[in-house]
């Protein structure tokens, strides 16, 4: 595939709109220039946006829509009244129709994973969709999923997840055979969930050709990068990801407080501002925006609704990794590969209790709603 | 109650043993010089690390163990081998007796839990019981629990939680009201568990006289100290607090990095040394050490096993507040008190799963193994 990668966009997603999505899309244009952007939504407000914008103007179509779905919504009532005719699914749409190679949003997280389940379907062989988050690490950046598409999982659907990471760090990494652990608390073979250690025990046994299990990770092997792809239900993925995500901002606020203290701080941060301007960007959550919808007949991205242009950029950039290499292809060949292990587990407690209600209020904020 | 405070400690636990122990004891005596202390352990180890102690020596106690519970072993191994004889078990037992207010261990998580299970016995009304953390916040400090004494809670299990953090937060905190939330994923009425939705209900519906119920809050709301209390389930506790420390670590890594990386860089640092001092300490994990169990007749904290002695007397600081202000007591009153709901609730699927194992593998690593 070129570098013409056709994008989707949902305009009217995020708390910003238009305006976040409509100057992310020209940051992604100047970095990939052969792209093409399909936006939808509110043309009143679109329009004026891409008029300023000549060189993106050029590469975009726009599709007015009269209705968005609001963030607030749940995913239920957001399908009652945005199915067919709203921004979030006709750019959803365009993927399915082959008129877009992914679809970006940065609106409401349960309503885009309902809308991306029911008009795109999931793969053969993947009952539940997930949602994968990039997470920087000491030793470069890891794959953590499921981050909250769904609650509670069984042993099979955690081997479907290990799957799926494994060929997207395949990917986006460039790796052979990505390393993978079960995120748990405690080490021991004996401790934690019945349902992640049977998961543990089929992909010891079944030695995956393309992805080279670990075994158990603790919350905070993650941020060491102690595997490419940690593997979890999305309640507690969700949970760590925030988690993740609040101690570093809450470190930059200690940070920005100590260096404004006392006269000889200030005098210390002007000597070391270019590293401190470093330290930002290595902390800066915009780097890491977007987190990929795996599992779909189609790629979604979903980018944090809270981002600005640069991080919607970022959002749009990680789409292009996964399109490029075609990571549908690569993850259905890994699904259907002899080696996968049959449905044979029965369901565990917590799978079979929640595992079935994924859509309505099971589908949840997500990575970054 | 003076500052007489008569501590059991188990001198064998943690990583690096009786070194560790003895001096944090040191430390702590120090710091409320009515304390007496009671070890328990290998006596050749420790009498002459008493030896070099006079001041300490003459403040404590030391009963010789030959046996000690070993960090990987499973609870019920630890109990089987370990019990009436074992450090750790002696150490709960002076609690027990009455001859110790508190018992600290940097031992097996698990393995403590078992035992002070077994030993004390878990609150009239409390079923499970629970590990709560002190949590850094930008507002100061707040109280997390479980952060991993058991997997799964029903609804009846997290009001439990709420209001045992409550009871803890009005004495460590000196809070009359203090505010609560139910960590789940999106923060709609609608959204996350069956069993944290029906909890939240339930703790809006009653309106306990001793705590203020805010609602659902999510991972990121921790470290911002959008509540005093943090309620969850153990698995997702335990997950979020290592996800947090693993991330204060790498910045502190990237912080160091950054730091050393150019002449101008190593300028800044020195001129901006005290102002890096003051972020090393409020980055410093050593100050919040030390989980208390909560729902037992007894005082047990865990401190940290890779601890240092610093770390190590701040585990016996927050023993102190809560014996000083005798938490059990008031934690009994807020059990008994007429508010309480009633076990009405269905068990939820989670909780009825997984619910009733509490002891064996089902306790797992915790707040610090």
């Amino acid at each position: 595939m070129s570098d013409k990668v056709r994008i989707a966009l949902d305009a009217m997603g995020g708390d910003h709109g238009p305006a976040v999505a409509v100057a992310g899309a020209e940051l992604a244009l100047a970095r990939h220039p052969g792209s093409e952007f399909l936006f939808f939504g509110d043309s009143a407000l679109i329009a004026p946006l891409l008029d300023a914008r000549p060189k993106l103007k050029s590469a975009s179509r726009l599709v007015h829509t009269d209705i968005a779905v609001r963030m607030a919504d749940k995913p239920s009532q957001a399908l009652r009244y945005g199915r067919w005719k709203s921004s979030m699914w006709l750019a959803i749409d365009a993927v399915k129709k082959g008129d877009a190679d992914m679809v970006v949003s940065g609106g409401n997280t349960g309503a885009l994973m309902a809308m991306s389940k029911f008009n795109l379907k999931t793969l053969s062989g993947i009952e539940r969709p997930a949602i994968a988050a990039l997470w920087p690490t000491l030793r470069g950046e890891s794959i953590v999923l499921d981050v909250g598409a769904s609650i509670g999982a069984d042993a099979e659907h955690l081997i479907d997840l290990a799957v799926m990471g494994a060929a997207t760090a395949r990917i986006l990494f460039g790796l052979q055979r990505p390393t993978v652990g079960l995120l748990n608390i405690g080490v021991e073979e004996a401790k934690g969930l019945e349902q992640v250690r049977e998961a543990g025990r089929l992909l010891r046994e079944e030695n995956f050709p393309d992805l080279d299990y670990l075994g158990f990770v603790e919350g905070d092997d993650i941020g060491r990068g102690k595997v490419d792809v940690v593997v979890t239900e999305g309640f507690a993925g969700n949970i760590a990801l925030k988690a993740a995500e609040g101690t570093a901002r809450q470190i930059g606020e200690y940070l920005k407080g100590a260096m404004t203290r006392s006269l000889s701080a200030r005098i210390g941060y002007l000597f070391a501002r270019s590293a401190f301007r470093q330290l930002r960007e290595r902390m800066d959550p915009r780097r890491a925006n977007g987190g990929v919808f795996l599992g779909l007949n189609g790629i979604v991205i979903k980018s944090h609704g809270g981002t600005d242009a640069e991080g919607f950029a970022a959002a749009i950039e990680l789409g292009y990794g996964v399109v490029q290499d075609e990571l549908l292809a690569k993850i259905r060949a890994a699904l259907e590969r002899p080696g996968k292990p049959r449905r044979h587990t029965q369901s565990q407690a917590l799978g079979q209790a929640v595992g079935s209600q994924v859509l309505g209020s099971q589908i949840v904020g997500g990575a970054a709603s």
